[in-house]
């Protein structure tokens, strides 16, 4: 048996023996990544074959390093139930793929199936849990693994091996369209998400990873000026490394073997020809053993700097990325070598790192060999199910609820249910998701319907849309509020792609005016307030006198002064997934006690952007003449229907020295959280440091830990919290990620409002 | 003669002769700047005394390094024409305070004056000149330069060295509220408006300065996130390099001698503890002689890093801070250095710096000696008038002129003038203004009256205020407006400080919601649109179906879609100082041909900010899909009363060496403008760059030279631009400030929408 086949040998020696084999062609072969997965098979009565096309594309380099979105179903692939993939027929697909390349290719290496994966795997049928900012607000790190899992289980069970999944990004400026793919605000919960995923994708065991999690996007995409999408990160190298790397740290220390480069630019340098980020930071500082996946056709936008594709290609090389995405320049990588523009060995190289995912897959192992009975029972079973109304469940924040206006009381006769939102199962799945069948999605009337009791109506209209002027039927909306009891009002945001739009040559959408869209990617915002006539649809609702739950449905924060001003309690639901309709309705009538934080600042308006808790403390001044500077509601805040005290189950300061810090050792902080309510609960406990004798600037706040504790009625437990090296060093004035001597305040409450705070001394040599 | 005082040595020994005789007390002196002037003297029924506190500050280090203030008159010193010092008294104080020192003190050093001179002397009957935004707008260094050259002789004439002066801040974002101190959003623009703020301040005889600018804030303070007054500037070096630093640069190649530091830090940093800044860039790199002063306070915010006076100001010394301002940690160096936090050696390095100054100022030489009768004839002389007129002739801006309104056609019979700022002189003259007599101002209704024929009746309401809520007066002004053939409605800002406000202890404002001001130190706004019910009047006025023109008072661009839709002509006139009634009016008739050329983007709204011209062509999304991502009004955009026509005297594309560059060599470049209309006027001929093959990414256009030429009707003249190493080189891949070889567009025009364009090709050794 030849060296790479047999299982036996170690895989540094099964990749050195296959390339030595390999032409300069099937080297640049592994490395592209060209073509849409979907334009791959044909759908025909007599089960699927092989298109023209895909033959070609594995005979340009006799071999195929990846293919990108074989599942994948929206309108921008074109691909529905008619011409999709069953779940049943998934693994016969990926199986005649691989086994025509085994016998239709000189060496017959397998190719990686790579397929998106943000809030459920893009393909018929799957699972489709809620956008990231949701699942962010859960602060439920365990959870989301779970989540993770069943993701990994369904593209693992219908033969796909990448995962294409955001994590790294950070909200900083939410007129960004792709807020809703960002866990947060902030590093220290991406982070702790991050892992999460990690963990949940690839599984426990290190050594035999189910599918490989393509983190994404590498790096400070979260930075773009304006909220612009793609727009340049203007900031500096502290900003970068406080803010927006410590995901990927994490995700490195959690085992990830696949990331994206992002499509911006940092201070000047776009990060697919960045190799500072991607070589000297991610391989040599954090021991990297991974490849980096480009975005799509991101290296095509090199050119704007070369002017020349092989050039071009050099540059992407250099940096660091491995595989391409769509893009024309790594096609070019074969003249590159010819013509001496690029050198082979920084092809080998990449060429390695692509195989050496394809050997910790086990792909030259156990291909093709995937079980195809399996998916039917794996996607969207009940475990999933239950998994998905859970995360939607913990994902839901309860902002305001004036005159404990929530829960609502069962001896209820009648509820109008009002809004664009209330009723329409794509606004609830956020961008990047498939085709659905109706009976697989709760809609929030849906949700109440199944849950109210049979004494109670249920009444509904639509009242107007997400972004029209169209205010036909606000009448009808009026006469129902008039008649009911309450209103739900379910009003915010869509990210909801249609049939028939027009999309740029990445995917990203080209012209949605004629849609509902106003959020999703390439869909920036500059006004935050809810679009259209939402809120004059509110205004005329409450003329009713009906007290009013908004429930707001949206892949970013809305500015909503004037909302709270019209009623009483406000839902934040995000986009809540398929059973996201279940899960508001048990939170609504109180059979499910909120327990959601918010995982970003909400702004009063987009006029005082830039707004996030973890502000520099430079002596600026904060408010505007016109506006205060601070959120409508801060990071880490979300009501309950019980509620909780805190206390240090010490007064006293706590005290470590700088040397044991280095020898790993950890200050522990006890914290007593009672539940003085008449309610059971989750409260998520969070601690926050400012280190205030530092060489460089701190920020006014910085979250450090977290716990999610369940708390029954009159239950009080204690939580403990750690901090070590790794949470108290900073980045220091040298530009040393180190801990400094001296005073860090610690801070600890139910939000970024903290309640109780004291000292930590860090002592150094000089102190007793 | 001790050497010291004798002229015939050489500065630098002299420095080192006195330095050694000074204790450390006494050096420590030379580096405080504790006191406020005002506080020095007390006018008397007889005169001028020196109080107690003055006396103190003397007596605490047996000298002192310079006083702040003295002639500052505002409503911060509390300081009016009945306790402050009048004109011709002004050198008797500053010769009786320097002869105090010389006489109570053991080595008699003189004291330097340091005064307030953002847009002429913040002192009693100064000429008060356009803010720098305006003058930013005249494009017009050459007059720039007169008018500080008349600045500088009425500071001289008073007695005073230091005049601190803005021109190192770059507006990125107009919420800002001292924006109306930057001259333009544009480093170029700024660069070039600086060298002429030094020449003409300090004189064309580099030996024998007149004063010394003190040019401020260095550096970045126009990058505080959120437009927040001192708000951390999270940008990286690149950025850092681009936009921030190149007017300081062209300062120091001008010979400037001070600068102060800015409150903000950079990536971490604040300015005042960065070493990098000013020392390694600023002295190292530029080879700077000069001192670094302290912003007001700022090194006291050092203490929320240091928590420790003493080592406090160990970081700004070590920074390469020499004298502080009202702050108390430089109070602190002393025990500093003999607790060994502070080497003494950089204390002396400070010393020696200051009284560099003092050498270079003659102070040894010819103190008390100042020429007690030269005030009189020299402040507000016919020469400053003129001078003034002139520079707010250039500076107003006619953004709009549908229809041709304007100029306004003299048989017209009654113009009614309305809006609050048609009638205010204080709203003219911007923040950091002493107290005025209203005979030295001309608002706009004195302009209008004293230029109209004598069959023009001119009506006046004011109509609203700036801020206020008050609509009482609408309908006097609609009833003018109704019965005129014109309307001139004078809308926007006001950073007009009120005797009686509260501020903080650096001078910024603390508390004016009693007042109409909007714009000026620490008023930072969240909305741009006009304060008040300004928009509301708007729309009255035009009910009446009287043309309208809005004459727009302001320090910052206001963002004013609504405004363009009910009125056909636009002016902007900025805060065009005390001459600027008359100005405008003589733009509204046509005695002046409008000139002037935004020095900023006017914004469609603060939810798209940031929005600039020389933005980073990264492939971002531009647009956001409720709004454009472009300015309403781009920068360099200014409309004449004539027209103009643009072509290259060579078509062919131009090229150079990279060698020839590194030699010196220029490119030169020809355009032909043509006056095609039957008006003489100004154009500002505009070139700009692209390079559009270079190791990183390049802005979408960056401004390399501008000429401003007067065009007789139907004259054509040729303008001929040169680019040399200094414009063609980039911050590259490595930070090096380099050439790189390769296509360079060329981009020319009237405005950053350029007309015509052509390609620079710079070869490398291997073209031919």
């Amino acid at each position: 048996m030849e060296i790479h086949k047999d299982h036996n040998y170690p895989i540094h020696e099964r990749i050195k023996s296959l390339i030595n084999q390999m032409t300069l062609k099937e080297k640049v072969g592994q490395l592209n990544q060209k073509m849409y997965g979907w334009d791959a098979y044909r759908k025909t009565e007599y089960g699927y074959e092989l298109t023209r096309a895909f033959k070609e594309q594995v005979a340009n380099f006799d071999s195929m390093g990846a293919l990108y979105g074989l599942f994948r179903a929206d309108p921008w692939s074109n691909v529905n139930f008619s011409n999709g993939i069953n779940v049943e027929d998934s693994a016969i697909v990926t199986n005649m793929i691989q086994t025509y390349l085994k016998e239709n290719t000189r060496l017959g290496i397998p190719v990686l199936f790579s397929e998106e994966c943000p809030h459920g795997h893009q393909a018929l049928d799957s699972t489709i849990f809620p956008t990231h900012i949701g699942s962010g607000a859960s602060w439920n790190p365990e959870l989301q693994q779970k989540v993770s899992q069943q993701v990994a289980d369904e593209l693992q069970a219908r033969g796909g091996h990448l995962g294409l999944v955001s994590t790294l990004d950070i909200v900083r400026d939410p007129r960004w369209g792709r807020t809703e793919e960002c866990f947060s605000e902030d590093p220290y919960l991406s982070s702790k998400m991050t892992e999460a995923v990690v963990r949940g994708m690839q599984g426990e065991k290190e050594d035999t990873p189910k599918v490989l999690a393509v983190l994404k996007h590498f790096a400070a995409q979260g930075a773009g000026v304006g909220g612009h999408n793609s727009g340049p990160a203007l900031i500096g190298k502290r900003e970068l490394r406080e803010i927006f790397l410590p995901p990927m740290k994490a995700g490195v220390q959690s085992g990830v073997l696949a990331c994206m480069a992002a499509y911006n630019e940092i201070d000047g340098v776009p990060c697919h020809a960045n190799h500072h980020l991607l070589s000297k930071i991610l391989r040599q500082e954090w021991n990297y053993k991974g490849i980096v996946m480009a975005d799509g056709t991101a290296l095509d936008r090199l050119l704007s700097l070369t002017g020349d594709k092989e050039l071009a290609a050099a540059y992407g090389l250099k940096a660091g990325v491995d595989l391409s995405l769509w893009d024309d320049v790594y096609l070019g990588i074969e003249a590159g070598v010819e013509s001496g523009k690029i050198e082979e060995q920084l092809v080998d190289q990449a060429v390695s790192r692509v195989l050496y995912l394809k050997f910790k897959l086990r792909l030259f192992d156990d291909i093709p060999t995937k079980n195809e009975e399996k998916a039917l029972t794996v996607i969207r079973n009940n475990n999933a199910i239950e998994t998905n109304l859970e995360m939607a469940r913990q994902s839901i924040v309860l902002v305001e609820n004036k005159n404990k206006l929530l829960p609502i009381r069962n001896e209820i006769k009648k509820i109008a249910v009002i809004g664009p939102n209330a009723d329409n199962i794509y606004n609830l799945l956020g961008d990047y998701t498939p085709p659905q069948r109706r009976e697989n999605v709760v809609t929030i009337l849906d949700g109440i319907k199944s849950i109210v009791g049979k004494n109670t109506d249920v009444l509904y209209a639509k009242g107007c849309g997400i972004r029209g002027n169209d205010k036909s039927e606000f009448a009808a909306a009026k006469k129902i509020a008039k008649e009911a009891d309450i209103v739900v009002l379910a009003l915010g945001g869509s990210s909801a792609r249609e049939f028939g739009m027009e999309f740029e040559n990445n995917g990203a959408v080209k012209d949605f005016n004629e849609t509902e869209m106003d959020c999703g990617e390439n869909v920036d915002v500059a006004n935050l307030e809810l679009g259209g006539v939402q809120q004059e649809l509110m205004k005329e609702i409450s003329s009713t006198g009906t007290p009013i739950i908004s429930v707001l449905i949206q892949g970013r924060p809305y500015s909503i002064p004037m909302i709270t001003q019209y009623c009483d309690a406000i839902l934040i639901g995000w986009y809540p997934g398929q059973q996201g309709g279940r899960a508001i309705a048990e939170v609504l009538f109180g059979d499910v006690n909120p327990n959601g934080k918010l995982p970003v600042s909400v702004p009063r308006s987009s006029m005082q952007l830039p707004v996030y808790y973890n502000y520099k403390d430079s002596g600026a001044k904060e408010d505007y003449f016109d506006m205060s500077g601070k959120a409508l509601y801060p990071f880490g805040h979300g009501l309950s229907y019980t509620s909780f005290t805190y206390r240090f189950l010490s007064e006293e300061n706590e005290t470590i020295t700088f040397k044991e810090l280095q020898n790993s050792k950890q200050v522990k902080i006890s914290v007593e959280v009672a539940n003085i309510g008449d309610k059971d609960g989750y409260e998520v406990v969070q601690l926050y440091i400012k280190d205030v004798e530092a060489t460089v600037t701190q920020r006014n706040k910085e979250l450090k830990g977290f716990q999610k504790v369940w708390l029954n009625a009159n239950e009080t437990k204690t939580v403990t919290f750690t901090l070590g090296f790794e949470e108290l060093a900073i980045w220091d004035i040298k530009m040393n990620f180190e801990v400094e001597p001296g005073l860090v305040k610690l801070m600890v409450g139910g939000s970024s409002n903290t309640v109780i705070e004291k000292d930590l001394i860090i002592k150094d040599r000089l102190h007793h």
